[in-house]
């Protein structure tokens, strides 16, 4: 079975990069006792020539070297563009903790949108002048909440990046506000497309997962039925449900898995090909749609009982036993800080300006009837972090649905992705470079990744569809630059 | 002799308008322990009506009822656009205050562009929605610093702001950075050449004032010299000239009188009629064209001695004593904290991000040497305000010369204004509406001011040339929204 680039017996990539550190303002907006941290990026430059262009990853909320390990797509383009690439890292993740992980959920007000991009813009400006060459033209890439963050980088510093990749930066009509008719049960229903035969699953799957949370409410409410749980999906000892709200702790724990394996940011999603991403190149990788391979557990029409809760129980362990190491389930086991903090970081920048909205109803999905409720999720964040979101300033600050006044932007969307919902899917302006490509068979962001021989041909497509958008923002970068330095000198030359 | 608008007799402006205030974060960026303060604006709606758009005045460094007053263009053109008048006053200045007068100093951190574009951009929002339109179109109005914040605002909020009338946002090109070749002297050429011929002064003028500096520093270093500086300037008692730091401090004070005249911000300017823009109101306004006159008492060629003091000194009674009221000159009084606080925060401003450069050199101006030391100034902010600014923020934040990706920006400048000199003098680019207009008799904003009889024609033509595009931009900001709402529809119909 064909392996993604990182696997192929090279130099692994990390080694072919520098990794430096920089000091960065910890406030970019105030000018009052400045502090500063050090924010990490890696530099890899052996395709770099002098008059190539600069590739940057605008990191999101994971250790950077996750999309240095996967973004394909910049390791394949750099050659021919004679490109350095830069993965930055995103304030607060991976190693670029502003503050020592003893008191850092202390210092939680600069974990902010605009603050990574004034890190990035600084950034830019330093490689420009170390480069030599203030015109040469950057590109930007993202995924996910990288995407968005490119796309707003795109906007609100268009004079440093020249155009952005923003590949599955779907999530970025899911804010409230005057969005367009966004559907905030999408998510969920494209999860259960994807288990269902339309995404090439067994066709009882979603039937018999929505039977499943029933039974689990059911048997939740007695000590006989809480024994067969636990005795059906494999729970370990200190996990053992105990009461009601074990159970539903267990629904919660067994449905996220479905919505990982569909395709949660940062976890390897339901890509066409197995793949390490999850686990930032750990082995074995995932197995090739894993959420038809969950649904192979469930594939049996009308299942019940404890055959029921057993294949729900295998299928959770498609994404929570992907090595086949564990014994048993521990849903009951908190998150390690250690390895979870970057997760749990996101849930602060939800709380604050990242309040997305979701919701799902057990109709048009295959889990159960949670609508959205913006009090109970405002009074988590108060609960969880002390914080209050602003539910509207994503709208406010980045504009929404009212993106046409900026320019040469790529948004991919895969439609297996369960955060396509939310996604730029058509153009919004084909004179600005505003420009929509959609991967019918794509999980999310599997247009950023290497190419691999069982890609469906539409990623192939969508990859020269970008690459087409590259090769034309840095020829226009070059030109534009020409002509508004002629422009400027010509103004010198008028106010004489 | 003809009277601006608001003195032609009909009910005051301000009483045309509602004083508003509104409750806006003072750190738009930041979610820990917010805080709020009031905001004030006026909104003016006797020419609304629904269907109609949104002028906004984009305050800048000074109470906003001076340029309700002032602001004729938007007065004038409201009726035709159906247009709502808002003035929106800048944090800080004016009456919006955020802390009390007491402590204000002590709080200086959130004085910034960034913050106030966050005022701003919740203000849009908020109006667009209390008169049930989302989609009004609306157009920005800014002169100087308020067009400065303009071009600023409509390239970070495009979806608030359709367009924007930038007159004289000249300073745009003034900072570090990689602006173009911009002249740091250009600003005391420009005044030179407005007490010159070209400018329609006397040509004994320069030279004298230059002899004068010579002079102010020879007699400064003897008594006797000092005593005939006293009695030929008419200065008061208390502002004995006593020293050579003495004679320096009044070189500036009378120097700093012929920048005001020739039109430093929200000073009067070298208007082409008596005006009354710079004391907001209160008569008697100056006279037209106030460096002319000012130049009538350096007329004589070759003036020395005491006539030449003499006739600095009434050269600079045109601007400090234009009611004609000071029986001397006090030039050591420092400022008065209850109406010069504006002013002085502008100082604390230009030691953050708007780190302006300047110089002089005697020469190529009626001035001094005076060459701009970085150093100098920052050390300067350092005692002054316990800030450091950062030289190329200005630049990394708002794009500097590489403008070209924003759009819809009307950039006005006047070639009498000192200011021009680091404007955008020539289109950026025609495509995208990013368009220089040049009035060579025009002062600073004067664009923006009430029509006057005396008006030059170029200044006429650039309020049609600035009407068209605001006509252009109300009509787009409507049928734009049209589309990408269809846009918006089509995706939602896409991802079912």
């Amino acid at each position: 079975m064909a392996l993604s680039r990182q696997g192929v017996g090279e130099k692994p990539l990390i080694e072919r990069c520098k990794e430096r550190w920089r000091e960065t303002r910890l406030d970019h907006f105030t000018w009052v006792n400045p502090t500063y941290f050090k924010q990490r990026f890696f530099v890899c430059d052996e395709y770099w020539r002098p008059g190539g262009s600069v590739f940057l990853y605008i990191g999101n909320e994971a250790d950077v070297t996750l999309y240095l390990n996967n973004t394909g797509l910049m390791w394949e383009l750099a050659p021919k563009y004679d490109a350095m690439l830069v993965f930055a890292e995103h304030r607060y993740y991976g190693q670029s903790k502003p503050f020592p992980a003893s008191v850092l959920r202390k210092h939680m007000a600069w974990l902010t949108s605009e603050q990574a991009m004034g890190d990035y813009a600084t950034l830019l400006w330093e490689l420009k002048r170390e480069l030599g060459d203030p015109d040469v033209p950057v590109i930007g890439f993202g995924g996910s909440y990288g995407g968005m963050l490119g796309t707003w980088f795109r906007m609100k510093y268009p004079h440093l990046v020249d155009g952005v990749i923003a590949g599955s930066a779907a999530p970025i009509w899911t804010y409230k506000g005057e969005n367009p008719p966004y559907d905030p049960g999408s998510f969920a229903k494209i999860v259960t497309q994807d288990a269902s035969p339309e995404g090439g699953s067994a066709e009882a799957c979603a039937d018999n997962v929505r039977a499943a949370w029933k039974l689990l409410d059911r048997w939740g409410s007695s000590e006989e039925g809480r024994q067969s749980i636990s005795a059906a999906m494999r729970l370990c000892p200190e996990s053992a449900v105990e009461s009601g709200e074990d159970a539903t702790a267990l629904c919660d724990w067994a449905s996220s898995a479905w919505d990982y394996l569909a395709s949660a940011a940062r976890a390897m999603g339901n890509y066409p090909y197995p793949s390490v991403y999850i686990v930032n190149g750990a082995q074995p990788p995932l197995p090739a749609f894993p959420v038809r391979v969950a649904c192979g557990h469930l594939a049996e029409p009308g299942l019940d009982g404890e055959a029921l809760l057993e294949g729900l129980a295998r299928a959770a362990g498609v994404f929570y036993n992907h090595t086949g190491d564990l014994p048993c389930f521990s849903f009951k086991q908190g998150p390690n800080p250690e390895t979870d903090e970057d997760a749990d970081f996101w849930g602060y920048q939800y709380c604050t300006e990242q309040f997305q909205v979701f919701s799902k109803d057990g109709v048009h999905d295959m889990f159960w009837e949670e609508p959205f409720s913006t009090k109970a999720a405002i009074q988590d964040c108060k609960d969880g972090w002390g914080v209050e979101p602003r539910p509207l300033w994503a709208t406010i600050e980045w504009g929404g649905k009212r993106l046409g006044a900026a320019s040469n932007i790529v948004f991919s969307n895969g439609l297996l992705d369960p955060w396509s919902g939310g996604g730029v899917l058509a153009n919004i302006s084909q004179a600005n470079d505003l420009v929509a490509v959609v991967i019918p068979e794509g999980a999310h962001h599997l247009d950023l990744m290497f190419s691999h021989p069982l890609d469906p041909p539409s990623v192939t497509a969508a990859r020269a569809f970008e690459e087409h958008y590259i090769a034309k923002w840095i020829a226009q970068a070059r030109s534009q630059q020409r002509s508004s330095l002629a422009m400027a000198q010509h103004a010198a030359v008028a106010q004489q």
